[in-house]
């Protein structure tokens, strides 16, 4: 094939705010209206002190149209044919397109501060709406349901059944554990089982954050500092838990961590679990495992890299493991490669291998979500990126 | 001079528990007594789960005499002697010698749980008994008072003022925050003011951290990997604040942190600090900077590396700042370099620049501490390791 098959695998969809009530339950849709006039008050607010609205109406001046793709099928099919971009992962969104989710159940999603039950009805509106999206165009649509794993395992295994059923091809939990166990709990093992069972691929994806007082000097770069770090958190829980010892063929993703602290953190765990005189007065916490975490998290783990190309961290690709990493353009969010991802790409790629940037744009997602290789080709074959466009780019 | 200097920047002493009560305002003696066997009791069950008693017994048979340097001066003097080692800087003791100050003040503080008063007055009963401790060798003993900076600040500062006049050197600040104001919040300015303007260096030191449940697979490895984040957040809350930006001649130092992630954390600060397309939404939270965070990191920071040995990580000194690295012995804790100092020196050093091994053993802690250098190589040419077992152990 003459051009590149790119699985982006960070994108986002949501519909706008009001549009999750006719996916409620009627029974929720009281608290619904209640809520809207709050949700958008709140997000108003970020505006001043958090998400800086200047920056944002001037990332949208020209390209409202383009943006409505996050809720707009056909739309989302011509931007990302514009794009080069054959498939992607969808995660709900944010606030950027004030398309969250209702009762704090989108990317930033808290397991706190809400009713349980009211944020699981949030999660099930956008799940019933994604699964619906994506049922439009299966081989394009790489559904994510929203599971609030840690309330009530059982419910949390239902949705996870549910979600297959209807097409969905993972689940996006928590990254924040706040008081609830942990997930080197093996209480968690029955949905890790059936997502291993059933290729479900288990997500976080940055955003949620304990809070900071954003009218404090500096609180937007301590955000921005820490942000990976609470996406991250259930990876080592995992790996320590000895969930991928039990669950060989479990598949984790983290999404858009500014991937170039894991080669750091592989270390660290790796030291940590091998050098006995620094740790030892602290016990033998490696019986249940019988690799190496960097080990674990070569064979089950990969990064959604959305960011990648933005911080000079071309090198790291080859620590974190060159069959972990996967571009993500992070499409309709300002601050990922779209609608510049062909440009990206030529700068990121440019005295890259062949074998290299086939496997980061498409090929290791491929394989992270048992994607069929060939029915993304022939998509590729038609709007992909053609590689001669690389190598005049390289020359 | 024939002999290096060594300023370990990472002792530890504290009083067997008991021995706090003599040190505590009497109207707090009721409580105390009712703590104690409480605090016996959870240091026995954190032997169940945490620290594990038959590694520690182990570690303390044939040096149980050698251990008691932990609260006697005698006994201090020969042990690091005999180590090689000239001053120390010394921080309070966690629960590995079971020598903590009362009510939750020690190494591990953390500032919820426990009555703010309650918590001072065993932080006032170790800052009491250390200034005395540090009265009987004031060259050897750089003594630090444990601050409780978040509860209150004209209390924090009263302290501050206390410990300068008792020949104290430094504070040790709480590393967790809790709900409190974090240290970026202008309202900590006077605490900083009066330590830069006093040569008061400001620390924070690994160990408190959230809880974890231990009864869990793999929490253990969970806390190790995470342990040094917990101990280090105030680094990038205090850059970010612009804290070195409004008190330049302010130092800080984090201690015991595997000092082998803070190139990559420099580099994120860095980045975050600059690249405006992957955070342009978030505002310009960089008016409050006038340098890079790196910048602000090697004029102002210093890590107390009593692990650096242990972790593969003799590269990272440059990248760190090789004026920024000091070494620590960890005594009288089993997973430093003690008593095996000169050895370990051996295996780290051998091949560096004399320059930098100076730096790193004592040059970099007279400049962070602002020591009194002949004093200190009086005691070094009696004591210090011979450079020749260097030069030998080179070949």
């Amino acid at each position: 094939m003459d051009r590149y098959l790119i699985v982006s695998t960070d994108g986002h969809a949501g519909l706008p705010m009001e549009g999750y009530r006719d996916y409620l339950d009627a029974r929720y849709h009281e608290a619904f209206d209640k809520a809207l006039p709050i949700q958008r008050e709140m997000t108003r607010r970020a505006e001043e002190k958090f998400l800086i609205s200047d920056f944002n109406d001037n990332w949208r001046r020209g390209i409202e149209d383009d943006l409505t793709g996050a809720w707009d099928g056909a739309v989302r099919n011509r931007v990302i044919d514009a794009d080069g971009v054959a498939a992607e992962v969808l995660f709900p969104d944010g606030i950027t397109e004030m398309n969250a989710p209702p009762f704090g159940a989108g990317l930033g999603l808290r397991p706190w501060g809400i009713d349980p039950q009211l944020q699981w009805a949030g999660a099930r509106a956008h799940n019933r709406w994604i699964a619906e999206f994506c049922r439009q165009d299966p081989d394009r649509r790489i559904g994510l349901a929203i599971v609030l794993m840690l309330y009530d395992v059982d419910e949390a295994l239902r949705e996870v059944k549910w979600a297959f059923d209807q097409g969905l091809r993972g689940i996006l939990i928590p990254a924040l554990m706040g008081d609830h166990d942990p997930y080197n709990h093996p209480k968690y093992d029955p949905v890790w089982a059936f997502c291993q069972d059933h290729n479900m691929v288990v997500h976080t994806h940055s955003g949620p954050s304990p809070d900071y007082n954003f009218d404090l000097p500096g609180a937007v770069g301590v955000y921005l500092t820490e942000f990976a770090w609470w996406a991250s958190r259930p990876l080592w829980h995992m790996i320590f838990g000895g969930v991928f010892e039990r669950f060989p063929r479990l598949h984790f993703v983290i999404t858009e961590v500014s991937e170039f602290w894991i080669p750091h953190m592989l270390e660290m765990m790796d030291v940590r679990a091998s050098v006995k005189h620094t740790s030892g007065k602290l016990g033998d916490f490696r019986s249940n495992l019988t690799m190496k975490p960097s080990e674990y998290f070569r064979r089950n783990c990969w990064v959604g890299a959305s960011a990648l190309f933005d911080e000079g961290s071309t090198s790291v690709r080859h620590d974190i493991g060159i069959n972990n990493v996967m571009w993500g353009t992070d499409y309709p969010h300002p601050e990922g490669s779209w609608p510049n991802t062909r440009e990206k790409l030529r700068e990121f790629f440019t005295g890259m291998p062949e074998s290299e940037i086939e496997a980061i744009l498409g090929g290791n997602a491929v394989d992270c979500y048992h994607l069929d290789r060939n029915r993304l080709d022939a998509i590729a074959a038609r709007i992909g990126p053609e590689r001669r466009e690389y190598l005049a780019g390289a020359a």
